[in-house]
């Protein structure tokens, strides 16, 4: 196996699924694989085996031709590309159901993402624990951040909020942030912005479902 | 205003993009807009108003020159696009955090999502209630998918759990999934599965983080 290009000029495709990867591999390698081909690695993380290839070219990681790769070693290599060598602290905003289920959820840890925070701006919240975090006012955010010196963030404040908490979380200088609110932000050029819709989601798998069914015959017309 | 071509073949990207320009509009309607501009819904919707214009010529619904888009026209044409009519109804497995949260989610209702049920393998969380829903047990699924005449399901079960209740899901007659857990699911082609891993959004962000910061020179290195 050879590293031949630096990992600088990734496509953006490529690096989204670089999380893929490392998952696939890391359940690969917890199941006592050391070595997998890139059908078997495209299989576990979902995703089509010539992408796989293709996407693994970019890190200059070649596997083995007849043999495959090894999965530690690759496992190694995306963790080192995407910078994952030490956990990320990340602050949540919003300690309602989402905020809570996120400061809860058991699978951070193994992926390298750390709660360093939940902070929510109902006094009602504030000093309740979830998910092993105490909820701090969210006054308390820029002091959180510079503490623990987090640059990643989620959003999980109902929509009318959202705007003045990516606010507040870009002039505590927060560079990264996960929205999870269902409107669109607005943030400077250089702060990095995602977005996961659920609702959206749940409506892109219904056009499908819409159309999927216009386009067959009606079961009881088949059936009768 | 003309409707210029059917609905179908529409690419998945624009898809994918509908649901956010329906959200977008919705909000326009709600704050007295009453016609707005491409950029107008660009920037509400988070998209750029090039992508917009694209999007909607898809649609075969273009605006009036120099006057901008009906808004309740154009909400109401993306939602007859969509399919989204009358309520899809879906059923959420996994009583755990994250699918308790889902189930308690406000944001579905307005956006053409109704939850269905609520199923988990564990009897210790059978009966209880998760936002409004009691929880039956995984054995009822196939009852609770007929009954309610369900076709979308969220998966927010364990990794491990994930692909046996996919498997199920399938059986019971589900099209199309949502699946929370962090594990790639094998399902049939006929079958839409979408994935939100919200450990790899937030490794997505934090290569950029870690690249970014590569990039500049030490803050202390720029004051000293």
């Amino acid at each position: 196996m050879t590293i031949l290009r630096s990992p600088a000029g990734i496509p953006d495709a490529t690096v989204a699924r670089l999380p893929l990867y490392l998952r696939a591999l890391d359940e690969l390698a917890a199941s006592g694989t050391d070595v997998c081909s890139s059908e078997h690695l495209a299989t576990a993380a979902g995703v089509n085996s010539a992408i796989v290839r293709k996407d693994l070219s970019h890190l200059g990681s070649y596997g083995t031709r007849g043999v495959g790769y090894d999965v530690r070693f690759l496992a190694g290599h995306i963790a080192t590309v995407v910078g994952q060598t030490q956990p990320w602290p990340v602050v949540i905003v919003g300690a309602g159901h989402l905020g809570s289920a996120l400061a809860a959820y058991q699978g951070f840890g193994a992926r390298g993402v750390k709660v360093a925070a939940v902070v929510d701006a109902d006094p009602a919240l504030v000093g309740t624990v979830v998910g092993g975090h105490e909820v701090r006012a969210i006054d308390a955010l820029a002091d959180v951040i510079a503490v623990g010196e987090v640059s990643l963030a989620i959003i999980a404040t109902p929509p009318a909020a959202a705007q003045s908490v990516a606010d507040a979380l870009v002039a505590a200088g927060i560079t990264s942030i996960l929205n999870f609110a269902p409107t669109a932000l607005r943030v400077p050029a250089e702060v990095d912005l995602r977005q996961v819709d659920v609702a959206a989601e749940l409506q892109i798998l219904g056009y499908h479902a819409h159309h999927r069914r216009q386009a067959e015959p009606a079961e009881e017309a088949v059936l009768s």
